[in-house]
């Protein structure tokens, strides 16, 4: 580290804060990295993890192997404890970090709405750890319903419902559903594929709301094709382990609930004292992605909000903080430049969401597909985008393996 | 199930009671294989998972999906709560399993001796999820000491002791010494690789007491050569997860003591209240396998003491547990047929140890290697034993990039 060298502070190793670091690598300026765990995470296949059809390692990347091509890239494993705009420093794990410039980038985690039961009970798909333990709490009750003998236990114990028809939400479920067609079915005699349910329970009236209708029409036919059953205009309002509450009354007898159903800004987005956005608590920017207030604070991806130019806030999704990413480091070499800071312009490159084999639904600018092709599509682009030729190699072999052998090669129960 | 077929119950779907149930797979006989995991576990590959080298699902393989090609044979996925001999049925998970034939072959536990404080703070590699843990325990290690200034502290932490000098301890060292070697000291710039200590401790007065003396000094020579202290005639006497008190009254600051310095067989054991060795608690075992007093009651594997021609003790190997269970296989349809049973006798293939790149031993019969061949034939058997082409084809891929790219991939901290 050399004194008169600009510091740059960076908190959260996900898509936004990695291209970050990657960028201003190699350049005349000392960065600091700090995430809460030691690898980045490939947060779009956390479902097959949870699925039994990827290892965690083939979705997680040591964080040190990406930044050690970097010489004046430090990695720090610590969890950021306190935030000083105003002494410009933070806290992290004890030990305090100074900057002359900030990017808040550490995400989203799973939001309850305010409801302790869902806190306590539902399986959120956000980190690893959760992705493993769904993934322990599916096999589980397979394995519980094969030794019940009571019919409402059982029933409850092969009942999953799916909080949420976003594309985490809708992805999950299809691929539960190709967990219980294709593997289960071999592996449990006693259990017929009739008595497993999965539902999708979703607040608006249509699935993936960002997707043109008619693709929502073409998502709508490929899960009821495999059995799955949605229900619109409805809002989980309680679970306390056995039973899921609807906001229409109805209640779903259920060993598991999935929580996909919404996100709001990491813990961070709050120790910073400054304006949040009401809904998720994100925190306000300015196009250049500065905080109003702290020009040398900047904010990107799920912790950060800003409106696109027809006014609606832009979407958390990985490439709109990969692309803020991008234009921060720019900024910050312009403002140590004494250039002004360019204003973000995201650049919808189109949406993809899988539901299982041959299904899926793509929208890439005016190109709408669904079918077979979009879940091509889906397959090459998820590939290409994985960090690191031994994952994609992994996942590809995985993939392979599952399509032609109609197997899920993680079926373990690692927890007790 | 039919009522007048006879039945068999197996406990343990390891290396043992594996053999035995696809051995009687397809037979006219009822077979309920019971496991307290849903996974059968390749555990001679345990250590490179605690080393950062293997994925869990790469030496983890469902039960499930072995035995669902035999529609005679049942999984459950439970633990034994309780034997009675005499009425000749099981209690597994609350659920009672009734037998006509009985094998045990629930292996065995790490054995602390009595030190509660070793069983408290220590490592052992018995479990999978033992080496997740040891993996996320080496890792962190590393990340405190980069952040550690008390240079005592700092020391503990990057001192790694490893008790036992047996196969496991050997194999753990060395490929911590090469995790260390050609991962570590490129992800961490602030830590010299001569500042990580590694010791094993070994009771007795050599290492791999098994194999021939020529091949004894072999591996010293190759641990000696990675700066792997070696302490022999010395045994761990207590650990507060600080300080390794030894035998000799030395004291090793060390906030790793990886437990490899024996095994006692599983609590199913001494749940059957009949005879068992005075070392290890394994259960006493006739020629045929039969227990003395329960001709329909086997034991296998590491639960099972029966000694060889000269007097020896089987050891706990898994070549034993997998001839074994091919004899009682035998031996069950045997007494089924009025036929009386046969003697077992091991069949010793070899031993075969590595320490790391290009460094092993292997004796097969008369025949001593050392070397590059013996660790390119510790290769070979060790992919050809692992069950399923997919584990196989993984496994065959991480130890390729391991070999070309001087990498670890699965450097995860999944824990907090």
């Amino acid at each position: 580290m050399t004194a008169d060298r600009p510091r740059v502070a960076i908190v959260g190793a996900g898509f936004g804060g990695l291209r970050v670091a990657k960028a201003l690598g190699g350049k005349p300026i000392d960065v600091t990295l700090v995430d809460q765990h030691n690898y980045h995470l490939f947060q779009p296949l956390l479902y097959q993890v949870a699925t039994a059809g990827l290892e965690p390692g083939e979705i997680a990347y040591p964080v040190r192997r990406i930044v050690h091509a970097y010489p004046n890239v430090e990695f720090r494993l610590a969890r950021v404890d306190r935030l000083d705009l105003t002494a410009s420093c933070l806290y992290a794990s004890g030990h305090r970090i100074g900057y002359d410039y900030l990017v808040l980038a550490a995400g989203s985690d799973a939001n309850f709405f305010g409801m302790e039961d869902l806190a306590a009970h539902s399986c959120p798909l956000k980190s690893l750890r959760g992705a493993v333990r769904l993934r322990n709490h599916v096999l589980s009750c397979f394995e519980r319903a094969a030794a019940e003998e009571d019919p409402g236990e059982r029933s409850a114990l092969l009942t999953f419902v799916v909080g949420g028809g976003g594309p985490t939400g809708v992805e999950f479920a299809g691929a539960l559903s190709e967990l219980v067609a294709i593997v289960l079915r071999r592996d449990y005699r006693t259990i017929s594929r009739h008595e497993v349910r999965i539902y999708i329970v979703e607040a608006e009236s249509e699935l993936l709301s960002m997707v043109h209708p008619h693709l929502r029409r073409a998502a709508m036919r490929q899960l009821n094709a495999r059995g799955i059953r949605v229900r619109l205009s409805a809002q989980v309002r309680g679970y306390d382990g056995r039973m899921v509450v609807l906001s229409n009354a109805k209640q779903i007898p259920a060993a598991t609930l999935v929580w996909a159903a919404g996100v709001r800004a990491a813990n961070v987005a709050a120790a910073a004292g400054v304006g949040q956005s009401k809904s998720g608590g994100r925190i306000l920017v300015v196009p250049s992605l500065q905080l109003p207030e702290h020009p040398q604070v900047f904010a990107i991806g799920d912790i950060a909000y800003l409106e696109d130019r027809r006014g609606r806030p832009l979407p958390q999704l990985a490439p709109v903080a990969i692309q803020q990413g991008e234009l921060v480091a720019e900024n910050i070499l312009r403002l140590i430049a004494g250039q002004p800071p360019k204003a973000f312009h995201y650049v919808d490159r189109g949406t993809l969401a899988t539901i299982g084999r041959h299904a899926a639904v793509a929208e890439i600018g005016p190109v709408r597909l669904s079918g077979p092709i979009a879940w091509f599509l889906w397959l090459v682009v998820h590939l290409v985008q994985l960090i690191g030729f031994r994952n994609r190699v992994a996942v590809l072999l995985d993939w392979t393996w599952s399509y032609f052998r109609y197997e899920r090669a993680i079926r373990l129960i690692t927890d007790e």
